[in-house]
């Protein structure tokens, strides 16, 4: 028997521009080892599927280890619907690691693409709204790439 | 054989005075129900065991049923260390419900305290700083009432 | 103005006695730091409060750092209701540490009683059974101890 | 300015097969609403990149609304490394959902493939070796599907 099997595919629905604060140390002792919360102050979203603003609240939790980091970021974001805004849960985990040259751009202050950084991951939204009821039934992945006090993020679904 | 258990007992060890901003709705269609956001913006705690700030960001994620509340919050502290500061990542996770006459008063902007809430919650810390490794050894426990703009949590370590 | 405070204070419900099978290692290099997995596979559970069996499937995710371990257990018990059984989720999360000298019994197949052994956890329950709501109502603590295969826990709800 | 985007693209690393027992339910009042736990009980995985075994024990964490199901997975797998296995965290979160149709032939027993269900999922492992480092360093997502007793998931990295 031959099982059908596909080949991933995604659609591209909007891209997520963060301001994200510097960073607090919670764990390790090294600086950039260990886990630290960066707040998620703002920001905005646009593209084909959805636009609105980023909350200031929330953050994201990461656990770095050498070049290498563990994404556990949690905030709110205001989407844009017909009869005006709803508040939806955003949940990004994932990965980001990159090699020493890019990492001295980043902190001289240079914007890195996403050819330059490996910094993918992976989402989940809540809520009830029912325009906005896609968001809790697809699997989404981000594509990132990072700009002086900002991550931007585009989201894709998977097919 | 008999053996020997104890008696649950507590200790005292410091007082978290956590500056709340009005939640955001995320989940179901009737306000107070469902899954909220409200962002954690500040604060100080004292008490015989420690002292510091409370750090913008972070929040609650708290699930509403009836009078009846589950709560999830995460933020950061910074603690007082002979050098300095350290920052501490909270976890408190609790619940929290009430009856129709005392949320009345809360609604009113009266403050409510802890007999008149049933507000328990259960802490989790987590630092690597050598002077705040007892944090992370203990099981805490929150004794929580309300103030308007303010949850006020009482933290006491199991023996 | 003197705010009324409360003095903590406890009521024992039940106690867990729960089958756990030795740790997979996860984590770190040495044994005994980092991830664990120790599958929770049986078990009973009785008291004033609530009587039931623990099901096989779950564990422990604990992290081992020295001779102090962080718990984060995640299991199902069923409960008796008045009509038969009802299904009930239980997160256990907490702290676990020891000295030498106990340990050292541990490893030789002794039990360690409550005094011995700082076996100190948080629950949270979960369930939309009306006869089992308070479960989700309360906030709950967890005192243990060892026995060769065993953990058992005594359950106490915070007044 | 333009920026370089990428399109997203994968590769194709393994194949869970992975033996899940009947759900209990936890909450909710109508079968399949609400949480539900189901048992993983073992397993295997082979591919182009990584094969082994899966554990007994963990499972899956899943909440259904209608014919739409959210996963929230957590189990162990050992994966064969040059001197023998070693133990990988899985965490596995995701959607699922599907069509009347579609659920009545799962039902009855049949086999339901990949573009009969819309049943994708994100991965994120954990794990300490240094053969099995490459699993913590990516983003994988999964595209599954069902056979009695058991959920098939091929398991892509995201370049």
């Amino acid at each position: 028997m031959s099982i059908p099997l596909m080949e991933p595919a995604f659609e591209y629905c909007f891209e997520l521009r963060c301001r994200v604060e510097d960073p607090v140390q919670l764990g390790g002792t090294t600086p950039g080892e260990g886990l630290h919360f960066a707040r998620v102050s703002g920001g905005t979203f646009d593209g084909p599927r959805l636009r609105g603003t980023i909350l200031d609240g929330g953050g994201d939790w990461w656990n770095g280890r050498g070049l290498a980091v563990e994404l556990d970021a949690r905030y709110v974001i205001e989407a844009e619907v017909e009869t005006g805004t709803a508040g939806v849960e955003v949940v990004n985990r994932g990965v980001w690691r990159t090699d020493d040259a890019t990492w001295a751009r980043i902190v001289a202050g240079e914007a890195v693409d996403e050819r330059e950084l490996y910094y993918r991951t992976a989402f989940r939204f809540r809520t009830d709204h029912p325009e906005l009821r896609w968001l809790t039934e697809y699997q989404f992945v981000g594509y990132a790439r990072a700009e002086p006090g900002y991550v931007i993020i585009r989201v894709f679904r998977l097919a």
